[in-house]
This record gives structure tokens, C-alpha cells and sequence, in this order.
């Protein structure tokens, strides 16, 4: 079979998997799509830009690390629930260094993925106040993490970010932190997937809202240092922006998979001021034996999950940070590599009639990382990922993502290699005619 | 300092770590201290019964699986939720040759720790039906499995085995199951801490009640095999007796921590029926997108929780699951270390006064192996947990596990080396004079 791929083949493969449209498929059904395409065109790689995994090798000193403490024995013993401390003062020291936070390593937690210490704090979350017992959302994001609060019956609002920014930010945000509903709020910075970086200015607002109102800031560090516009890693400002510089009602979720390569381990760290450990809640008595937050959360929630995360990950995390927090920056400059990723794909779509989405960042232009989003002005989503799919594209909607958007996808650069550069011009360079097809109604998708 | 230890001493440091009673610490927490205590009296080793972790090195086969994939590179990519293929294929196959059940390898997944699975289990169970809200535990059990349910807010109610076996079995089950309230029952087999092993014919009665009020069954296999009075390990009849052999509402928990001593990578797997897996309840479209069983407990619960179990982990449990499916028994016989330390330390028990408490297994020996019961008729569980701490021997209450008793501990074998039998004499031989003590009144411990 031969790119550009039939409209009719497109949808027996969606209707083998059970998906109605494009537009809602979930990460892994486009991956399961993806996956059967490709086995069926073979010779012709599929251009994947749907699920955001590492286009690199893992860290090695992490292996390297991992390997010792295999061969030591460490797989026959439990870890425990508060992790091995190597990894929590390299965590603790990491913090102080590109963060400029002081953060004792004793409230620094190691987790099965940030997903994880997400997960663990929702269920803590929705317990601390008989009123409270709602999560907001800045969107579009992770859709993971909605999927956390539905599978525990948790509520949760958002809020669409690129909509809120400037002057309005404050007056908003207000609005909903006084119902006095919300529990926490929780952000990725970069946003996944609009690239977009809360400034430090928003943070200011967010984190002195967050005190005003006693609300628990969730900030998930998953992209950490990936806006490369700046360099935050010198030991020197400008420090990463954060949240912990204008509240101490933060958690922080760290992750391995992007900076380090090292998704395939579950590894992350969950990290949470000694204000935060320390509070208590009555009303988690209802629940727990221990009404402070801290203790709540790790020793009873996170302990009970899956009690305490893979033994030699840990040792590996631990080298990694070391490594870095000791000045090695070969991981970071590795990352790079979507930088330029990005900036190439982004022109070739512009090339032929895209643009990006979200492309203004408070009057900054959007920074090249491992995301950007991407329309057609002719064509909705659902045509737009259709179209790419024919010509043997993949990307996500940004409506799974929770975007209020009806044209926008997602583009993720990680797994483009070199030589599919070119590759991505002569397949856009196919679109055309499809596009047309779409625009004269000559084609239309029937939604199941 | 030096044995015996003053009950001063004792009481400064439960009071150091919050602990009222020793009879309601948690195992956390006997560590804890026992970790205080060993600090500050060196030289002279604590014998410690109890924490059950590995006291064997991890099954290398399994740490050169997992260091091959390391290197690799499988650090890298993310874990399908699905798991590794090799992993499942085994898995599948280990199930044919030692319990001889037909399941497929497609209906195996891997989990961070058996713990993962029962707490996603639990999740889903709480929502298949609005009356079915509670779980059933025989108990006395694993405490961690009724934290998770408390951690979850999920109601649960406890059978206590010791009291109904034989006769009255059949009844009082029926009596829990006909309420409408359950979900599912959960055991595991052979039982910790009692050691006491469902039969055949108990597991058959489960089964056929299970199908008549269409309740779950969650097995846990955590200590498959550990029931050294049968050879579960010549793939043939007698097979490991198993409630899959009478219904097909069933959850299999199979845990790499003690058969392998892998409890460091934290990796076990899943199984169900694909009966179950198929099954659909209509309730659970309040919460999940999908109504069957298997895909909102897979593809929803499993995958929000830690998103994948950690990739090399898979590996080491495939290839250590692949040899002893090949007939390598090296790991089995390792593990009899286990039923020769339970018959000394038993004996050493039994010379001093003490006697175990639940000895009788349907009318057959107790099996010897990782845990088993032990009281003394003069003193009650505290006094016990205490005049052994005093000599330097560590335990834990039956009381935190579940038990009816006041007046049982439990031992586990694992961690003690072949040096410290004799030591356990000379400790032991001390306890009289403390033990004295605590008859004529002399010593009252005050619960603070």
C-alpha cells in the first residue's frame, strides 16, 4: 500500500478500533492506528508526531547506575515508601541549584511517574475540606490527569489558558478560587501541548491567589528547562519561573522521562514544602489516621499504590541528578535536538498553509520544544488529521488535550528522525489535493 | 547498651516514633524502632521476624534480563499498560503447567507490586454496582489491602478463617455473600500471616458461591508454591489448588517478591478471566468510558495510575517466569531455606513456652514456611511484642493483620540468618525472668 492512503481505508481502520472520529481519539488509539498503518505500508514510515515519548537514548549515566545497583543485589529488597536517599538529596540539591528553593530532601518522594504523585494527590486532595472538593485544570493539558479525577470519581473545572492571559488572568482566576470549590490547582510549565510558559508574573498571581484562598498549587515540572529560550541551567538567574517562589502551598512533580531521556522506568519525584507536609486537615480524619497533609499522602496514600517505586530506578534517578547538579549538561544539550526539530517541521508546515495556534506567548514568540500546535485555516481537526493520516502523518487533537479549539492538533516532535525532514515536505506537499477534495465537499467524513 | 533492654528504654522509644501499643503498630513502625535499636546497640544483632521481605538474594536470571534490557536502551520508551509480550506469554504458560489453567496471555498484565492491582481492582469493584459496594477479606490478612480500601473510601467487612472452617464454612460465607452488599471477596494462599492454606474443597464452595451470587474473587498468589508439604512444581497433578478451577469470576494476583525475592523492582502481575474481562456492567458507565470490566480496569484505572510498569522490571520477570516454566527449579528450592528456618526457630519456640497459635490446618500439620503464629498462655500480645523486644527480637501483633486474638504475633522466617538460630536460644532462655515479671505484675506497661 502507497501514500496517499484511501478515505475508506482510513475508516475500516478506525472502525477495527472502535474509534468514531479522529478528533476524540484518545494518545493510544492513535497509536494503535499508527501501529497497523504502518505495518501495512511497510517500506513507508509513517511520520509520527502523536504520543510524547523520547527521541533519545536514555541518560546513560542513568543505565550505567541502574546496572550497579542491580548487580548489588538492590532487586531482592523493598524500597521504602520515602525512597533511597541519594536520590532525595540530589533532588533537594537540584532544586536549590536551578530553582533557587530551598527544599529539605526529606520532603522530596520518589513516585512511579509523576502520574503517579498526581494521582495520590488527588485522592489526598479531595479529602482535606468537606467544600473543597474540586481540582482545577489550566488547558489545554494533559488529559491523563483529568482521567485521574474521573477514574476517582473526583470533580474538576479548567480553564483555557491561552484565553486568560494578560489583564484578565487575575480577575479570572479569582473567580474561581473564591467559590471556595477548588482544592488544588494544577499546571504543567511548558504547557503541554501549546509550548505556552506561565510567566512569572502569572505565577506571582497564581501562587498569591493560592495563599488568599488556601489552595494547593500542583506544578508539574515535566518539561523542566525545555523552554529554551533560556538557559536554567547555570546554578545562576534566571532561575526556572515557579511557583515556590510566591507560596508554600506548592507540590512539585519531577519527572525522568523528558529531561533524562527514561521514560520506560516510572520514575519521578514528588516534592512538597514543609508548610504543605506539615498542615493539618480534620477533615482527613474521616479517612486517614494521620490529618497531616504529609503524612496522609506518602505514608498512607502513596504507600498503599504500590508501596515504594522500582528499587534500581531510583539509583538511577539519583545519578542522573547528580550528574547534572554537578554541571554535566549533556542531557540537556541532547534535548536540543527538538529545538531544531521543531523550528524545521514548523516551516515546512507553514510552507504549505498551516500555522501555528498558539504562536503569541504574552508577546514573546512561542519557544521551540517538544510540542507546538498547528491549524489549517480550510480545514477542521478532524479533516486536518485525516488529511495528515492519508499522507501517512500522525498528531493528536487538541480536544482530547481539552482545548476549546475545533482546528487545532497537536505536533510532537520527539520522534521525528533527520531524514524524515524531507520526507515530511514531499508528504505535505501530497496534502494539497486532498485539501481540496475536503474544501469542494467532494469528500466528506461520515462520522459513525 | 546490652540485652535484655529496660522497659524504660522501650517505652522512650515507641513514644520517639508515636507508638501507643506495639500490638497496634504498623510493620512501618516496628521497623522504625527496630532500626532505632539496632543503632544503638551495635555489635549485638536484633533478630528480626518481622517485616516479610526476601531474605534470599534476587533470582539472578531475572537481573541479567533486566541489566540486558538496560542496555538496550529500554529505558527510554514508555510501557504499554498491555506490558511486554515475553512477560505475558509466560506468564500464560506458568499458569498452564503449575495450576493448569488455560488463560491467555493477552488477559496478563504487569503491575507496579501485586499491591497495584488489588488497589485498581478496588477502585473498579466499588463501581460495577450501586449495592455491591463493599469487600469482603478473610482475614487475618495483609493490613495493606484493607489501607488501600480505607484510602479509597471503599467499605469493607472481614471473615476471620480460623473461626469458620470445616463445617460451618459453607454457611456463614453464604451468610456474607446473600446480603447483596459484596463486590468481591479477597484471600491469599497459602495465608498470611497464619500460613494456613485454603483446601480444595473450601476453594470449591468459594467458587460455586461466587457464581450463584455472581461475586468477584480476588486470589492473591503472593506465596505461590510456598506450601512445602506438596511439590507444586513437577507440572503435574497435584496442581496448586485455585479458586479458577470453579468459577470464572476470578482475579489473580501473582507477586515476583518472595518466589523470586524480587520485591525491589516492584513488578507482579494480573490476571482475569476473560469472561470477567468481558463482562459488562452498565453501572461502571457512571464513571469510565468503557462498561466492560477488563478495559476500564486495564485502560482507564491501571493506566492513570502509574501510566506502565517499569520496562527492564518486565523483563527480569519474564525470564525468571520462562526458566521455571523450563523446569529450572533453582529459585523453589532456594526458597526452602524458608520451611527450615520456620521448623528450628518453632522449636527453639516451643522450648521456651511459647506455642503456635493456629497449628492445626484442617486437620493436617501446619505447612512450614515464610510466617507463622506464635503465643505464650501467660502474657498478651503487648506483653509478648515486648518481653521479645527486650531480648532483641522483633515481631508484629496479630491484631494489625486482622486477628480476632489478643494474644497471637506473627513471625516471619525470612530475615534470619543461619548464625542467629543458636542466638535466638540465648535470647530467648532471657524472657523468663522478664516474663516473670509481667505474671506477678511486677512490670505494667502503661499505654500511653
Amino acid at each position: 500500500m502507497k501514500f496517499p492512503l484511501s478515505i475508506d481505508y482510513i475508516s475500516k481502520i478506525k472502525k477495527q478500533i472502535g474509534v468514531d472520529t479522529l478528533n476524540n481519539a484518545t494518545i493510544r488509539e492513535i497509536v494503535q492506528i499508527s501501529t497497523i498503518i504502518q505495518k501495512e505500508v511497510d517500506n513507508e514510515p509513517l511520520i509520527r508526531f502523536d504520543k510524547g515519548i523520547p527521541g533519545l537514548p536514555p541518560f546513560e549515566i542513568g543505565v550505567d547506575a541502574e546496572i550497579k545497583a542491580l548487580k548489588n543485589g538492590i532487586a531482592a529488597i523493598y524500597p521504602n515508601v520515602e525512597g533511597i536517599s541519594d536520590a532525595k538529596e540530589q533532588m533537594s540539591i537540584f532544586y536549590k541549584k536551578f530553582m533557587n528553593l530551598n527544599i529539605g530532601s526529606e520532603l522530596c518522594f520518589p513516585v512511579s511517574g509523576s502520574l503517579q504523585g498526581s494521582f495520590a494527590s488527588f485522592i489526598v486532595l479531595s479529602k482535606i475540606d468537606a467544600k473543597k472538593k474540586k481540582i482545577l485544570f489550566v488547558d489545554p493539558g494533559f488529559q491523563v490527569q483529568k482521567q485521574q479525577c474521573e477514574v476517582l470519581s473526583v470533580d474538576y473545572d479548567t480553564i483555557n489558558l491561552p484565553e486568560i492571559r494578560g489583564n484578565k488572568f487575575e480577575k479570572i482566576l479569582k473567580g474561581y478560587f473564591e467559590t471556595g470549590l477548588y482544592s488544588a490547582i494544577l499546571y504543567s510549565n511548558p504547557n503541554n501541548p501549546t509550548w505556552l510558559c506561565l510567566s512569572d508574573v502569572e505565577l506571582k498571581v497564581i501562587g498569591e491567589l493560592s495563599n488568599q484562598f488556601d489552595i494547593i498549587v500542583i506544578e508539574d515540572l515535566a518539561y523542566f528547562g525545555m523552554d529554551f529560550r533560556e538557559d536554567y541551567f547555570t546554578g545562576q538567574e534566571p532561575f526556572m519561573p515557579s511557583i515556590t517562589k510566591y507560596t508554600s502551598n506548592y507540590i512539585l512533580l519531577f519527572s525522568s522521562s523528558k529531561i533524562f531521556s527514561y521514560a520506560g522506568q516510572r520514575i519521578a519525584m514528588l516534592a512538597l514544602s514543609e508548610n504543605l507536609y506539615k498542615k493539618e486537615y480534620i477533615n482527613l480524619s474521616n479517612t486517614f489516621k494521620n490529618i497531616s497533609f504529609g503524612k496522609a499522602l506518602i505514608n498512607e496514600t502513596l504507600d498503599s499504590i504500590s508501596s515504594g517505586t522500582c528499587h534500581s530506578a531510583q539509583y538511577a534517578f539519583a545519578a542522573m541528578l547528580q550528574s547534572i547538579n554537578n554541571g554535566n549538561k549533556d542531557c540537556i544539550n541532547a534535548l536540543k535536538k527538538y529545538e531544531k526539530h521543531a523550528k524545521l517541521t514548523k516551516n515546512i508546515f507553514l510552507k504549505y498553509g498551516f500555522d501555528v495556534l498558539y504562536n503569541d506567548d504574552l508577546g514573546r514568540p512561542l519557544a521551540d520544544g517538544f510540542y507546538y500546535t498547528i491549524y489549517h485555516p480550510k480545514l477542521d481537526s478532524e479533516e486536518l488529521l485525516h488529511s495528515l493520516l492519508q499522507v501517512g502523518v500522525t498528531a493528536i487533537s487538541l480536544k482530547i488535550a481539552g482545548s476549546k479549539e475545533d482546528k487545532g492538533i497537536r505536533i510532537c516532535v520527539s520522534q521525528i528522525k533527520d531524514e524524515q525532514i524531507e520526507l515530511l515536505d514531499a508528504r505535505l506537499s501530497m496534502i494539497n489535493s486532498i485539501k481540496e477534495k475536503f474544501e469542494t465537499n467532494e469528500v466528506v467524513i461520515h462520522y459513525q
